[in-house]
């Protein structure tokens, strides 16, 4: 029997099936009219936030990473909740308007911003995280042909990366942002230029679960923030710090320390050099707001048999959860936390694998773990399904289509 | 610097210029108007047809796992080119439906059809390949209550597997098919069921090079098929061999011998058993008529250096070439053949890495290869897109969207 990752804190049974928002989520399914759904905890996201607002130093703002999940009421719901958004692509300013998000509270960022996606921007007067020379020439172009000040910030790719993160976004050759020590020359160019300076962006990696990686590499954003502000001669009136924190997924894994991640970085900001004085900062964090408050739904279509090992086959599969099924960024397969959800406060029962619809041996949600005995109608649970899931999976792979989305 | 794949046969240039139909890559991208784009070369699937064709013994037909593109215009090439197809979901019905597809050429395998599948399937005399004696009382029912004779063939789960394939769907326990054993069983309750007994599907494993291999696990699955044709009672109105035969995606890859699978082929049709004397036979290929004659175009956005290195930044991407990324079913990360299409007669002369517009690490596309010095503006071609390429990539992640695609 192989081991589940850890389902999240806050997950019950009520009458014995797994409960969201108080209510067994047989209910929700019988409200969407279908399978496989996604289902979307706003309690959970409410939560969260108020954990890191009660552990993070008051000075900090929030802002939600729109790629980790854009469905439109989560991005209403995190209107209320945080204090800026960031998006990375023409496509999402357009689903952050539609979603009624303040576009002066957003910032873009990302390696491959197209003419007319920096016009967009920049006529809806959101920040621009700079990439690189050649992005700031064209943005600095495209504003003088609109009349428009531009709002622009600097994308640093740092000297350093986040220890034991699931994605390194520092620390070496990047495609990401410009190199520490071309940051300073760029500033001059951009502050000259008329446009509104805006600061820095510095994202050293994500999805780590280490407190004192996380404190470390905030730490050395600040001082590399101070040093390039002091080497550009100029105050800074924004910092963003990146994102981080993860979210366990795997056996073994273990929640951030979020009060010691707040602790050092309040002792930070009591000791910040006069440069940084004056500067607003935030995180970015997308993963962490919002993944452990989605559950992954999907219906037992067949229950198999094949030489000894039970296979329980689903309407859903990886082209909703492709994260899931070990294919997204992963090396080795393990499996995320799971479970029967109509049989959510049954023992261990026997061994088998959650497999997907799809016609392919990638398709597996869950292999070899230990759940109660499922049938043909049950449904099962995929956690952690709220970050990197519908959008971030090939939903149209062998015809299938999207599953249903809820907020709850 | 890190090798490319191999680019297939019959790319050319044209005024320096990757051609495909005959004309450089840049007039098609002109028509589509714009980029990314997947450009499938119906010259390309006409030859690899004709090759099969030639090498192949007269009794096998040739059918189309649609799964491996379900592009409209390229469906209706191959209706004039195959015998039949083979689709994985109610979807992929409703695709080959719209194309003009003959819906009795047409069957349907994959471990979790839902009801309203099997009935959409049924109504349209689409065989069914029934993957469990589950799926088997649930299709015999529908069809009972529609008043229908449904075409009824089963999967076999073969005890032995493809060596060196991609994919492996036989040899042990799978959520795919009916364990061997317990096949005659079954195929009784079929027969005595009224259904029409159309036979066995047989799949082995997928993306193979080895043509002694390939011929072996025909022979393999030969032998399995009398077998169970025997025990049975029964004789064989049908087999599909499954497919099996790969393409050179990586540095060292070499294409299938194609005439000498024909040649072991057509040495077991001369010495069949009379259980299967009448019996006709079907491979069902996807990527291997496909996969090459297909490109994807992305435009240069940015050339960056960072630390000394080269990023090429294109408008493309992992969410349309999820596995030439290497996030899909690898374990090791290889480059798949790649060039810059508008230098596509210069020789190399730096080491670059092409990367996506994503945000995040993953979206590499070629890394530390060998290119001319590419601008912004040049294309950038990945080759071996015509297979698992635009409908098996998270086309919405990060706000992107789908890529457009025309067949020339």
């Amino acid at each position: 029997m192989k081991q589940l990752g850890p389902i999240p804190a806050g997950y019950e049974a009520v009458d014995g099936v797994l409960a969201i928002a108080g209510k067994p989520v047989t209910h929700w399914v019988d409200q969407a009219g279908t399978t496989p759904l996604f289902l979307y905890s706003a309690d959970h996201v409410r939560q969260r936030v108020a954990d890191l607002r009660a552990a993070m130093p008051d000075r900090l703002a929030l802002h939600y990473a729109v790629k980790a999940n854009p469905f439109p009421r989560l991005l209403s719901l995190m209107t209320q909740l945080v204090d800026g958004f960031d998006i990375a692509s023409g496509g999402e300013l357009e689903i952050v308007r539609g979603a009624g998000v303040p576009l002066d509270a957003v910032s873009f960022a990302g390696p491959g911003k197209r003419d007319a996606e920096l016009e967009a921007a920049i006529r809806a007067g959101v920040t621009l995280n700079l990439e690189s020379e050649g992005e700031a020439a064209r943005a600095l172009a495209i504003a003088e042909r609109l009349g428009v000040t531009p709002r622009l910030a600097v994308r640093v790719n740092p000297d350093f990366d986040l220890k034991g993160s699931g994605m390194k976004m520092g620390g070496g050759a990047k495609p990401f942002g410009v190199d520490a020590e071309r940051v300073p020359a760029l500033v001059r160019t951009i502050r000259e230029s008329g446009a509104e300076w805006r600061g820095f962006h510095i994202f050293a990696g994500s999805q780590a679960l280490d407190a004192e990686a996380i404190a470390d590499t905030q730490a050395q954003a600040l001082a590399l923030a101070a040093k390039l502000a002091e080497d550009s001669g100029a105050p800074l009136p924004h910092c963003n710090l990146g994102g981080g924190l993860g979210i366990p997924y795997f056996p073994g894994d273990t929640p951030v320390d979020l009060p010691l991640v707040g602790e050092k970085l309040a002792e930070q900001f009591a000791s910040l050099p006069d440069v940084l004085a004056e500067t607003a900062f935030c995180i970015e964090l997308g993963r962490y707001l919002v993944g452990e408050a989605g559950v992954y739904l999907a219906r037992i279509i067949d229950r198999k048999e094949s030489h000894g090992e039970i296979f329980l086959i689903t309407d859903g599969g990886l082209h909703h959860q492709l994260a899931a099924s070990g294919n997204f960024g992963t090396v080795v397969r393990r499996n995320y936390p799971s479970a029967i959800a109509t049989r959510f406060d049954v023992p261990v029962e026997e061994e088998s694998s959650i497999v997907g619809c799809l016609c392919t041996p990638l398709d597996k949600l869950a292999d070899k773990g230990g759940f109660p005995r499922a049938e043909v109608g049950d449904l099962v649970a995929v956690f952690c399904a709220g970050a990197y899931g519908a959008s971030a999976s090939p939903a149209s792979f062998l015809g299938q289509g999207p599953a249903a989305e809820m907020l709850v």
